[in-house]
């Protein structure tokens, strides 16, 4: 991985500000905004049906995240991953919790066959849940190694024809042909609620400016590994870390990224 | 703009504990509540349409947020605008992203049809969006300066009858008549998600105690300008700055803020 | 109270780190996952429906939280709640401004009419409210001392055969007849929105592994209590305290526990 390439990425991100429309969980929404807008990107949170259309039309990339689904969000996320795929424009999705319940395996299936995402991140366990509804999970905890799950990952993204990022000790990004691993990270990082989603608008960020999608994938979680990292450093806890990677997105420079990457 | 003033303000929220009803998104709900608890006020979350007529008839302000709306919650807002107005107690509203969409403007007017807001408070691209349905927004983020939308806000104020606050690099506050210019706060301050709804928030804070509506918003916009520095002095960026805005007001004195306010 | 029997519980959370699932209000949503897995649970936020029945069979213990509560989420819970009861783990109730409007009062007699909870934690005066529809509260926020509702407590116990902490300055933890008091704790925390909601949550871990649900939420209490102090320690207001008792969880020991517990 070139290090030159994030960096190009990242000064995109801010001298566009692209807007990312999130359709995306209570949990994280808080955090899922500041750390879009400290990578320097412009996020909204919109999922009223009747005007998901006319956000995605002034979008640049969609973020779909079911952490807590109910059928009213379900149906405002189709309507939004529709009119993103007839604009063309990213549309990145976290299956949240997929394996733990059935409705979520289900659902997630269900907007698998509205529209074809350009990336799909989730832990080991969500990648598998995808791809074998029989696989079980432990809420929304992976249970499995990201590595684990590479085979997997790259099944599911030939199947769905896009991304697939499986976060974890070892990011693992693949396009079903090409595989690039992302070392940076944190064993930390896990232990806030939400980093996951995160990554997946910060995805977002970087496929709102570059087009190639494995390329965006991977740099947006070599920031998110660099940036835990960073943050960890200065972090007596999860809460510290919590705040500390919105500040090191924030501050990211090129220095720290050829610095930092692995 | 007198310093005493505004202290004595603070001291009367502190000595009331003014119970403000929030009906607002899910962004930035924790980060309001912790504003006003931080500030001296009482905050309660609450949105079913079975019980904002309740707790309207206990509370002594009333603000009202269309972040994340959708249909459901719009009507909940009526029902409470409605109760207010006939207790008489101040309505604060927040246009967030009026002009992104179509049924944001729309929502907007529907909401101001249904009570005279006491004050609308919002970036200069929401102020000038409620004006001329024709604006369009880009998100939740303002394109325009603050102080370009001085004649839309000047011009809504009359229309409605209400004090206008456009937030921004120099914060408007006006009646339609008289205008008040805020020049405390920090270009890292937009960087933070919803300081703007905070800022709504704040006003309805000071709205509690103070009936003059054009000093309550604008003594709740100098806090905002006067703590927002002062927590930028201690922020490393927009995450430490979040935080370290609520210690801000939980601290703030009558010597804090004759040394800071411009 | 015995310092050690705090520390077995909290070793066995996160031996085991329990599965706590999470039906509660908007605005403490991210600090209660992030409390949750800081002390060592897994921590899942699910309210659909359709999936909520699901979710309490790999759940370990339920947490239900009034605090933003609407009539579709009132019906999840019931759903949720008789599962629950019908695989016998623990239900920690949260009555959320019990007694601001009848409405919310009405929802809790209904939702402790469709399970028995194991637990039932709330201020003085939402504790008050439940035994007596006709007490009035002010919003969210007790305008009564702990102490003062140490018999509403016992009698609400009894009435429910279950466990019930009354938070405040002194914790009153009571099955109706024995009665434990929690003496540590900060006048700082009830200024942190939700702090009490972190309390509830914590509770549902510790009853999670506990099975005395009397020294499961006394041991709960004081964890937050303990942890509470540690964090004001280090934090200069209210904002400060909400990120470091997060990470005084995380860091918590046998050894912190016996030299602060009172």
């Amino acid at each position: 991985m070139n290090h030159q390439f994030i960096s190009q990425d990242l000064a995109a991100i801010r001298a566009n500000a692209p807007l990312v429309h999130n359709i995306t969980n209570y949990v994280v929404m808080n955090n899922t905004a500041n750390a879009l807008l400290s990578i320097g990107a412009s996020p909204v949170m919109a999922h009223a049906p009747e005007e998901v259309t006319d956000m995605v039309a002034i979008a640049s990339a969609l973020v779909i995240n079911i952490g807590t689904l109910s059928k009213h969000w379900i149906d405002a996320m189709m309507l939004a991953m529709t009119a993103a795929a007839q604009k063309q424009i990213p549309i990145i999705f976290d299956p949240v919790g997929a394996g733990a319940t059935p409705y979520r395996t289900q659902m997630c299936q269900a907007l698998l066959n509205t529209a074809r995402p350009t990336v799909i991140r989730g832990n080991a366990s969500e990648i598998m849940a995808l791809l074998n509804a029989d696989i079980k999970t432990k809420g929304v905890d992976s249970t499995q190694s990201s590595t684990s799950a590479q085979d997997a990952a790259m099944a599911l993204a030939r199947l769905h024809k896009c991304v697939v990022v499986v976060s974890g000790d070892i990011d693992v990004i693949t396009d079903g042909t090409s595989t690039n691993l992302v070392k940076n990270g944190h064993p930390m990082m896990p232990k806030v609620t939400g980093l996951g989603c995160t990554a997946t608008a910060m995805v977002g960020a970087f496929a709102a400016i570059q087009p190639n999608a494995l390329q965006a994938a991977t740099h947006a979680m070599a920031v998110m590994g660099i940036c835990g990292e960073l943050a960890v450093a200065k972090s007596a806890g999860p809460a510290s870390l919590q705040l500390n990677i919105i500040d090191a997105f924030y501050n990211l420079d090129a220095t720290q990224i050829e610095a930092t990457l692995k």
